[in-house]
């Protein structure tokens, strides 16, 4: 199906006509002077010191981010992985000029009292068209860490249920849950993996196990993390070594499972680990997640807020994995630009006012959410993701066989790519010396370096970015 | 300053030339059958048995909202308290056809990491011409829960840094976190009052005491709960008891403050509880409360979700207060559209990327933000409030003295109002029946009718809404 991939790649040129032919730089480092002084303006009123740039909206074109000096930079970090088909998209730019859009933004909705009249095939555009397989329903949220505290609650929810049958709250959980004791307010956990993400809020945080700096002095629950496979990259090269690592991993997280103190709800699990170090696993891992959740009764959640809506190759990157049986929720938010999780109705909380907040979601990022979709089909980005992110991880594994010193463990599906570096000091001249030549980057976990370009990303770009990135490496970081 | 009273009236009604003079119905009950069909169609994908009635964006205007079968009600609900300046307001149609916002809305930044070159200047239109006196910071978020969480997050970082001074996190403190055990993850606790709302993630929601069905099943932290203090209404006239009430509860606080096996990092309290049933106090119980928090070394987070932006006569609800010294941190969001919290800079966390996250909040919210605190200045729209909303409460009183046995209790500041009734079967069929007359209200805590109309609601649309409850309660409800 589709456009041929040469006619596939000029159709989506010609969304970016004005695109630049490569990264064109101004000032000799990154952020340059205007950036610096635009910095020093909003740190008056809000912290700068994780800044890299002050970008200039209006001058960035598809793949490319323009800053406040005038560089205009190849964008392999896309606002953290955020922007699927391009920066000013002409078609997202009409949808945003339509009526229904403006006069949808100025009229938020509360989206669980008063939906608007198209808010059921709005819900088909954006989100049903391309539902995980298995899944029909979708809860719709602000944010991808309200995403995933949403679907915890579903979680906690449903156990209790499950627990209850038919029977009514009891007047001892009505009356203790309101001074936050059980069995009004049980104990339950949620079970993530080591250097998992799931979000900054305090039960997403506490699921979270990416970095210290993330964490510290925050207070958290008493929940269990479970081993992520300490597999070897390629993964197909080291299939026997991985497979007892695998199966390592899943032992304990199924004696974790059985023993931890507090009754585990479900387990929350990311395709890959795309902030704390894109680690992976081979599919048959979360196969035997999926088998060892449904045998012991507990959920299982794939966040997916950074790895969902095509950047793996597929739509989301956990039909990669080929399950019997669905997850019971898979969250999303990023490139999607609306946040939520799908779900089937065994999720749907017993009572309304359960599993609820003013807005629910917002139409407009559905609108976009249902814009991008219409865009991955017309233009078969997921075939160009496909193609293209072959193409560079070859590159860069031509790349590691010539620096073996410098860079290792090339690894990812799709476009969404990442290698290693020694050490953090190196991974931070990396990023720095290679944005400097025009790339844009970010990165992941202890050391590596994350790609996340956006869908719009073709075979002329992955050039662009491979050489400057060996040239970078021989310039000596 | 700003224009008499007639010309500002007639300076709003000109913004709303389409308004109709009174409600129009068409359908005997609400939900009419259009609603009810696209219900339907909608529950295939998400719950809605919280849904009122389904709206049409479209034809809504000014201070009525236009449902799916044709009615045009008088809106006192106003999408649960979060639109300020009236539907299809035309000055922000316009802003939302602005190019700025079209590329803003459809390249959304990563905040913390890309900000836009026009973001301090928005910063200053949006959060700074009108912030809470005392506090020179904003923290930008996406909705009223990840508002309170964040700002959790910062309480607990400022007490955990004020035991630490200048030393570094330890070796300990770092491995911990990451175990979510202490020293890494300390215990702190964040002490509400009975009946607050903060929100419904974890955090947010174990700080939550209104009602057991927004808590039940869902595990919670184990934070105190003071008590609000049991004032009688109006507070005027019961000066006396109220005083006595309200010393009461300021000596349980305290008492809670140096008991409770959890620390507390801080106390966050509503100026008008507006989801647990418009609870209020008087200026010197909150004062009270302010130089508790200063002896104990506790910090004092004022949540203006859904009382800030203008409702109560003043642009901050806390500012009735007259306190000597600001509240550590105002969180809002809701008519505001954009989210998040005041501060000052000793509520910055020590290090860059820990109180984070992709987004930090969305442009476009607050160039709404900023054309709405525009449009409050000029047709001096608190003035407005003040005046109306006086009117509307003279009105609720004098109908209280007509059907005693019917409602009582008329409260509130400016047209943040609200007044009870014998129970919620008979509240139930007053909401119920009014909609029916073309006025649509919500409700808070267990027997309370809340008024949260917009800020351009008018003597005339005060006239239209005390008539037909006083029909409503003379037809027998």
């Amino acid at each position: 199906m589709g456009l041929p991939s040469r006619s596939l790649a000029t159709a989506v040129e010609a969304l970016f006509a004005d695109e630049p032919a490569e990264p064109r730089m101004h000032t000799s480092a990154v952020p340059g002077p205007r950036s610096k002084s635009l910095m020093d303006g909003i740190n008056t009123l809000q912290d700068q010191r994780a800044v890299y740039f002050v970008q200039d909206i209006d001058k960035s074109i598809g793949n490319y981010i323009a800053d406040a000096d005038g560089n205009l930079m190849l964008d392999l970090y896309a606002q953290i992985a955020s922007i699927a088909v391009g920066y000013n998209n002409p078609k997202l730019l009409d949808l945003a000029r339509s009526d229904k859009f403006v006069r949808a933004a100025m009229n938020r909705p509360a989206l669980g009292v008063f939906p608007p009249t198209d808010w059921k095939e709005t819900l088909d555009e954006a989100f049903m068209t391309n539902a995980p397989p298995g899944l029909n329903q979708v809860f719709t949220a602000m944010c991808g860490s309200c995403a995933n505290e949403t679907a915890f609650k579903a979680a906690f929810m449903y156990q209790q249920a499950k627990k209850r049958g038919d029977a009514d709250f009891t007047a001892a959980e009505l009356a203790s849950c309101m001074k936050n004791e059980a069995p009004g307010s049980p104990a339950y956990s949620i079970m993530s993996f080591a250097k998992a993400f799931h979000g900054r809020t305090l039960a997403s945080l506490s699921a979270t196990r990416s970095k210290p700096i993330h964490k510290i002095d925050i207070p958290a629950l008493n929940w269990p993390v479970a081993p992520f496979p300490e597999v070897q990259y390629p993964l197909e090269a080291n299939a026997a070594a991985n497979r007892e690592a695998e199966d390592h991993a899943l032992a304990e997280t199924e004696h974790l499972l059985k023993t931890h103190p507090v009754p585990v709800a479900a387990i929350i699990i990311e395709p890959i680990q795309g902030e704390g170090g894109d680690n992976m696993a081979t599919p048959r891992f979360y196969q035997g997640l999926r088998a060892l959740t449904q045998r012991l009764g507990v959920l299982m959640i794939v966040d997916e807020v950074q790895t969902g809506m095509g950047a793996t190759g597929k739509m989301w990157a956990h039909e990669h994995w080929n399950l019997d049986t669905p997850p019971d929720m898979v969250t999303f938010s990023k490139k999607m630009q609306a946040a939520g999780w799908y779900h089937n109705m065994a999720m749907r909380a017993s009572q309304p006012l359960r599993n609820f907040n003013t807005w629910l979601g917002d139409p407009i990022r559905a609108y976009q959410a249902a814009a991008i979709m219409q865009q991955i089909r017309e233009y078969d980005l997921l075939k160009l993701v496909n193609e293209v992110g072959d193409y560079t991880l070859q590159g860069l594994r031509k790349l590691e066989q010539q620096h073996p010193a410098v860079m290792c463990n090339a690894r990812g599906q799709g476009t969404f790519l990442a290698f290693d570096v020694p050490d953090p000091a190196q991974r931070a001249a990396i990023v720095e010396n290679i944005r400097k030549r025009g790339v844009n980057m970010g990165v992941s976990g202890h050391q590596s370096v994350r790609l996340r370009p956006m869908l719009t990303f073709q075979k002329k770009h992955a050039d662009i970015f491979l050489s400057r990135l060996k040239d970078t490496i021989e310039a000596g970081l």
